[in-house]
């Protein structure tokens, strides 16, 4: 029973509390109470405090510094699971997004994998684009989308480094969008995506894939996401029933 | 530009569309492929074929057996995110959920940052139960869970071993539940939780945060489950407005 009463157990709850109350904004001015304060309002000794901060540090959610205190390093987004946004219309209230375009162009022979899942007819091409996306600045998420031609050719036209893919594709086709089939996964990062992310090899990232469909059921856009799980949280309300 | 056409970007793509097809149940006699069905369907090299599957490999979603190929390891469950359902209510058509009871106490002095999520009356006690949920006889959570005393003073004569918590509160209390708001993170196992989770050091897990709310709104049940992200993904169809 070592991990429900130990102090590594008891650090553990602690900085989950923390974490909570850090994604929910509660320390507006980006600094922790102290060790002390914190030991008292989470009921926890403090070395069970400073070893829960050290947690969150290594999630790279704060810093701590001598002398100041800990720190919230970056806010983290909340991102809603409860209806289709792109990433950037949710976050605008949180900061200025910006993408570095890292691909766009037209496929000839797109995977079969990827052309089975857009309903593609045989021989059909596709078009990819590849984005990372930055919130103030610093990067969130690496994009990969798969599109079909006659939604995505438009776009290779349009304003990819600034405006988000939904909005981009109801703008330039004039198709409205339905729904979306998102899968959310939790992975680790591997080097080459953590260098790109700009966090340690073996971070905590979400893999999203998703499936967005047209209002009429067809499918066109196949995206794979891997977001930095230190920046971004998921949250829903979900009802009983 | 290394990451979009190097091999270890491509590996990433090919083991995010076969991991997309090992949670959605494709390979049901638990087979994937050979190489060199996977090469051509996912339009990439043998090469990067093997790198994909190692990448799923290290992600436990597969063993590669010589001389017989790539086999799923376990299913990975979906959990819906569009309604309020105990993990036990949801995949018991996956396996047989049972639950190590590892906590299950009246604490005189709860945490004030739990008794004030509780919206706990001053000097209350409050219920805290522990529990590592296996899903045929393997780990798949581990569910820490505060509930005001009214609710979880009845819950602790109860079968935890045998049912979900949701479904005892409303059996127990006769109080319906009404919603609650889920915040999903990612995060790195440490060695504590991985040595109970049964999975290595660093490995990727969901933390998820719950708070439960009963039909008039009173706070009841906060949660906070750690979830192997081998054996897990969220799943949510979301529509666009």
């Amino acid at each position: 029973m070592a991990t429900t009463t130990g102090r590594a157990a008891q650090a553990r709850r602690a900085a989950d509390a923390l974490r909570q109350r850090i994604v929910a904004g509660e320390f507006e001015d980006g600094r922790l109470p102290d060790e002390h304060v914190l030991s008292r309002s989470l009921g926890a000794s403090r070395n069970v405090i400073r070893e829960a901060l050290n947690l969150l540090r290594d999630e790279n959610l704060v810093v701590r510094r001598r002398g100041i205190g800990t720190l919230v390093t970056a806010h983290t987004y909340r991102h809603g699971l409860d209806r289709l946004a792109g990433l950037a219309e949710e976050l605008t209230s949180y900061g200025t997004v910006s993408n570095d375009v890292r691909e766009a162009q037209v496929v000839p022979r797109p995977p079969p994998a990827i052309a089975g899942r857009l309903a593609l007819p045989p021989g059909s091409e596709a078009v990819y684009i590849e984005r990372l996306r930055r919130l103030d600045g610093s990067p969130l998420s690496l994009d990969s989308t798969w599109l079909a031609p006659d939604i995505g050719r438009p776009l290779l036209e349009r304003d990819l480094a600034g405006q988000d893919l939904f909005a981009l594709i109801e703008e330039a086709t004039g198709a409205a969008l339905g729904s979306a089939e998102v899968t959310v996964h939790a992975v680790t990062a591997e080097p080459d995506i953590a260098r790109v992310l700009d966090v340690a090899d073996g971070a905590a990232l979400f893999a999203i894939d998703r499936l967005t469909r047209l209002s009429d059921g067809r499918p066109v856009d196949v995206e794979s996401l891997r977001v930095r799980a230190d920046r971004f949280a998921l949250r829903a309300v979900l009802p009983r029933s």
